[in-house]
């Protein structure tokens, strides 16, 4: 059975267990997949109320993506899964002459990679809905603002709970433009998003203060 | 069906729909269980290997607690629902003569104060992991060192989403006393809790780095 499948109660057991997988990689996933959800939430809590019409449209567009980007943030949790094991299998191969220890650095290098192309995405992804976020926390129905705040909270941990899992892998590659990308590319994004979610959930507090 | 048994698709897209439930007080809680599990798993990765004999003790101390927070935060996913609906049914009660008004707003209060609740506990039982994933990050096996990080992760979305549910609430309760004392319980462990995250967190990525 897929991961994404499991009952809550399941995969968060599964989680606890000593088993290699979910780990931090699918509990990210699926804490972006929820944040981005909460979004979609915020949409359905306003579409058709005449006090937004004027955003509909932009209610309309926002919805659409947040579902497809809740969709792909599910997959991520079993793919995250499927990468991972190959690695965890990749540790046990023997080192006993030169060509098996060439043949193990080999393998591990790729299937580091593998392991490090699900977090980068789940940053990635997450990273993209904050702005749909910050839309609604002006387009969105002000009685589902707190929605808003714990959206970004969640996506504020899907994106540092994935940069974490990317780190810990290109901590071991050894192809230095490789890594050298990955953290040109996402590294930004963690430390922006990161931002950008305290920014928003700092600004839907405020609000329910008022 | 409870809502802690449907799979996390399932979850996930419910929490999507224009349903009232579950909404952010529910994932906040989902959260907080999935940040306390990646403690247990972190516990269960540690727990017999040689090189942390001597942590062995405080590892079973560790997995024990988290056991039972995560447990307890699971349950909440369902009381939170179960919390809120008499509140959005509150909402619609008529207000055409005084003794309805009076009525509607004696209603309205004590939903408010059931709807406080269970955000007040996710809060509070949330922050009580933060210690414990301080502990595994110099306690655990250092293989799943990132996983802590993930964890407080999703622990600080869980402290920070369910303190938004709270706050929600309070706006709309007349009870000057109530509000207040909810305030002072609640408030220091929310700053105390999203530092002290922070703080694991980037204990966590520094040495990550290295």
């Amino acid at each position: 059975m897929k991961y994404a499948e499991k009952s809550c109660v399941e995969f968060t057991d599964a989680t606890f267990s000593n088993a290699p997988v979910p780990g931090g990689g699918g509990v990210s996933a699926l804490a972006g997949a929820l944040g981005t959800a909460l979004g979609g939430m915020v949409c359905n809590l306003t579409t058709g109320k005449k006090k937004y019409a004027q955003y509909e449209e932009d209610i309309q567009r926002i919805m659409k993506e947040a579902n497809e980007i809740k969709d792909s943030l599910i997959t991520m949790i079993d793919q995250d899964a499927e990468n991972f094991l190959p690695l965890s299998k990749a540790y046990g191969l023997p080192t006993s002459t030169d060509e098996e220890k060439a043949h193990k650095a080999k393998v591990m290098e790729e299937c580091l990679k593998g392991a490090c192309s699900v977090p980068v995405d789940i940053v990635k992804t997450s990273y993209k809905v904050i702005a749909l976020m910050e839309e609604l926390a002006v387009k969105g129905s002000s009685l589902a603002l707190s929605d808003v705040g714990v959206g970004v909270a969640l996506l504020r941990s899907a994106i540092t709970g994935g940069w974490l899992n990317v780190v810990i892998n290109i901590n071991s590659i050894k192809d230095a433009e490789y890594v050298a990308n990955v953290r040109k590319e996402v590294e930004p994004l963690v430390t922006e998003g990161m931002a950008k979610c305290d920014e928003i959930y700092m600004k839907v507090w405020k609000t329910l203060q008022k």
